[in-house]
């Protein structure tokens, strides 16, 4: 491929609308271009790219016995009606009526259309265990696309569906799934890929695993333990909080408290520390609007995934009206009507006395709560954040660290949520009907190249590993106008493609500068700069882009050196 | 892989609703599942060979410098507005409103998506000419979804767009795609693929072809001369009618006529030939519902096409209600009112008189119609479907036969439809705004694996050609329960898989005759077969699914045998 035929501007300047280094530089080198809000075009050399990503992904699910399936994009309404999700699912699934007015949904994930395909066919066990994969488009209506590629409206993913005859089975595939899933972060470059527990979220199933990159602009806090392998998603980490009821209780008492409105506020003007309140915070049901009180200790936040799992219904920050019954700045667990609204204790508060809290009417506010004496027999449940310093749930040690990172892929144990609800059985070798086990497993193709960018860039542009790299060397004539230089040059091209290397070609006459520029934005791994100041030592300049390389080969040597050096990159990332 | 755990079932039944053989032997051999009218689901099998259709078609796009790029199936309807197709495309293009009310639509094609994603960077003469292409899924919501995949409503496409500065230049590179495109059907087993020039349609721009399979299950009836190189769409054909008006006029006279509807009745009531008749076929403006009526030579028929491409207006068949000015039946031009109704005159009623024709009002026909002396001054054009045995409009001989056949791909001379409406220009060498001209060519990978198998199958099977069979290899072990035969297959079966053989390993304790049944449902081009009594000779038996080969080779052998088989038949599809 010759550059000045290659579709796409490369410039300089950093987009104003790029918040994050990957977008930027993605935006930069001409690789994407967007048609609407998260919904992206891709140029050749992100095609590339994403075309190598899902052919190692093919490969490592073939090496494991997938079988490469493909399901619709459309579907109807009815196969998600099947499951109950064509009803608990919201906004983010497209829908629509087609010609005959059937109702339609663009589909985001596929394990109704995955059952659907196999349903009749497995219905015996010797035909498990296996698993079916695909690799296509999605259209996922998120409400706030972000990041470039990060996080999309549309996207291509890999996911794959694995049926089993028992839950050891499934571990046992699991298993081998999340090695294979290592494999592939490993090929493309970002082996630094860390697994976290996750929460299961709309999926469904109980045991899910997420495949995060450790960086600052990553959308998910993760709670990392520095002490043992604990790694969760704070989403899913318990918070343990071991408190010790000390000293004697003191009685409930109110106190006035105007134009106090906040925890802080309150502990300030007490001069009592944070974790000895008790605070309000206030949700309201997505379908009902009815409130949900959370009661928690005063240094830690709500995590809305664990309140949300356990009430069994979406929620969103509460809108506290007159006349509602809550008074905003004063809301406290004593004389909370229970009847009334959704109340939850945090297990922050349990062995605790002593606390400060809001008196359920205006200016108001109580000390010395002590909630099994005050508010009465209380069950108290783990809907807190685990914070920094937090106590390990596996180690119990105070060693968990909180990180950035971005997802880029997914395993959950999906148990029978989906073959039972879609009827999908087959006979045991008793001749007993049963249903079949589900796992799955998602990659997001462009997310990930974008995540490789993250990992792997430098100001100047992305240093892609050479397994997805768009093109393996940039071949540069650095004087398109120097009779030898460029013949010299044409001559390597003509070379590099008829050994059918992958070489992408500037031989257009621009500064050297700008052309340095546009390759560094391209990333290819190898470069090969030809210049009338080395021809007349009769040898090119190899570089690589990762500045590892930086060799004078003689012109005779050069195809020789590359074509050894991009198999040794290459080997490298097997 | 085993077939034991190949997803998807075989068997022997036709399925009733299953009118072509492609669509009954895929559905038959476990290739696909119907998820929704006109939608379906890939088994492997079938997934494999779209696969190596597509890596096909990508190799040869990019021989011929093309880039592959993505762009989104999911597209702001803004976008199509520019180009004014948003308005123009009917009920087949899906819509739907985005979780914030903005409208979007599914890409049934990608004109517009192309010219955004090139428009800013193609600015300059000196970036031209250049091709981009994709393979995307697409949706189409066809009013009559059939035939298993030769007409879906969604479907893997690969659409290419080249841009170029001069019509000689769009003309330079349509050849060069031509001759691609007819690599392509060569390399996927269907050299017998015809070109014939087509009608552009929705697409725009005049000169356009498609590529045909020839066979009677065709939806498009083609007329090809047999004296000389001529092949149209009918579509697209010109009809020509050479009259020449002999003897005498006839003076136009009433006949009482009750009861004779048709054209033909009235031939018969009157002795005369259908050709000494003027027929009218009346359609109505989708539009407005205005009448629109075609006088035509009773013989032949009106080619919708081309009178939809001469009114530019979309129409469907006209339903005649009482008051409306026509008596159905009695329908002719003397009196016809032409401010009231679009009339047209076929050109095979251009120099004739002494013509039967109705008379516009109940029970009565003329006969001794002459056009030009009875109606007046009008004007003849071709309407009219062109009929075997008709004269070619290019040699002039009366030698073109109809024949049937699948469109399996097309390419299209668009010039500045898109590039004019959607803004986009560059500047030439003289430094002048200029608008780019297209061209763009289509191939669907779906229906063209089902062409191939139309075309290659037999009772039992697909015979799939080794480009695209979706494994190279089947291995028979005919006697699981036998040591030594088992023994020896699995041996076979793990030597050809460390050599990266396309194997597919049946050793399921069943009849010979079943298995054989689904070796032929899966088609793979080459069968060893390992049973008892050959391993008495020491020899596996070594069969073509083609039976061109039929070969009992010692078992030491076979590997090397069938490796060469597979090398001589692979070389044989370039």
């Amino acid at each position: 491929m010759k550059i000045d035929k290659l579709c796409g501007e490369r410039f300089k300047e950093k987009p104003s609308d790029c918040v994050i280094d990957s977008h930027a530089l993605m935006v930069r080198g001409g690789y994407m271009k967007g048609v609407a809000n998260g919904i992206y075009s891709n140029y050749m050399p992100l095609r590339r790219i994403t075309r190598k990503i899902e052919n190692i992904i093919r490969e490592e699910m073939d090496a494991i016995d997938g079988q490469e399936v493909m399901f619709p994009v459309v579907m109807p309404a009815s196969l998600w009606s099947e499951s109950g999700r064509y009803e608990s699912i919201g906004s983010e699934m497209a829908r629509f009526e087609d010609r005959n007015g059937t109702p339609m949904v663009l589909g985001m994930t596929h394990e109704e259309a995955a059952v659907h395909l196999v349903r009749e066919y497995a219905n015996s066990y010797t035909k498990y265990p296996f698993m079916i994969y695909q690799v296509q488009t999605k259209f996922r209506d998120e409400g706030r696309p972000r990041a470039g590629l990060i996080r999309v409206r549309e996207f291509t993913m890999k996911d794959a569906y694995s049926f089993h005859t028992s839950q050891e089975d499934l571990e046992r595939y699991y298993a081998i799934c999340y090695d294979a899933y290592n494999r592939i972060f490993a090929r493309c470059g970002v082996p630094e890929v860390i697994t976290v527990q996750s929460d299961s979220g709309m999926m469904g199933g109980s045991i899910s695993h997420e495949y995060m990159l450790l960086t600052p602009i990553g959308e998910d806090t993760l709670a990392i333990c520095n002490d043992c392998d604990y790694r969760a998603n704070m989403e899913a980490a318990d918070s343990i909080i071991n408190n010790v009821c000390e000293g004697e209780d003191a009685p409930l008492q109110e106190v006035h408290t105007p134009d106090i409105h906040t925890i802080e506020d309150i502990c300030e003007f007490l001069k009592t520390p944070l974790e000895e309140s008790c605070k309000a915070v206030v949700y309201q049901k997505n379908m009902t609007d009815e409130y949900v009180v959370v009661f928690i200790r005063g240094d830690l936040d709500v995590n809305e995934t664990k309140l949300t799992n356990y009430i069994k219904e979406e929620i969103h920050p509460g809108e506290i009206v007159d006349g509602c019954g809550l008074f905003a700045g004063f809301i406290g667990p004593v004389g909370m009507d229970r009847e009334k609204f959704t109340v939850i204790f945090d297990k922050s508060l349990e062995n605790t006395h002593n606390l400060s809290c809001g008196a359920n009417k205006m200016d108001y506010h109580y000390t010395g709560l002590k909630i099994t004496r005050d508010v009465g027999d209380v069950e108290f449940v783990d809907v807190a954040k685990i914070k920094e310093g937090g106590i390990c749930p596996k180690c119990g040690k105070p060693s968990i660290k909180l990180s950035r990172g971005i997802e880029v892929g997914n395993i959950f144990q999906l148990g029978t949520k989906y073959t039972k609800s879609m009827g999908m059985q087959y006979l045991d070798s008793e001749g007993n009907l049963q249903y079949p086990i589900m796992g799955c497993y998602g990659i997001g193709v462009g997310r990930l190249a974008a995540s490789v960018c993250e990992a792997h860039h430098d100001d100047y542009g992305p240093i892609w590993p050479i397994s997805i790299a768009p093109w393996h060397v940039e071949l540069c004539c650095l004087r398109a106008d120097d009779e030898e230089c460029k013949g010299i040059s044409d001559k390597l091209y003509d070379e590099m493609m008829a050994d059918r290397m992958e070489v992408l070609y500037d031989d257009r006459n621009i500064r050297p500068g700008a052309m340095f520029s546009d390759a560094d934005l391209i990333g290819a791994p190898i470069r090969v700069v030809v210049s009338p100041r080395n021809l007349k030592e009769g040898v090119c300049e190899v570089v690589s882009r990762d500045k590892t390389l930086n060799e004078k080969v003689p012109v005779e040597n050069v195809i020789a050196f590359v074509k050894e050096e991009i198999a040794k990159r290459l080997a490298e990332c097997k």
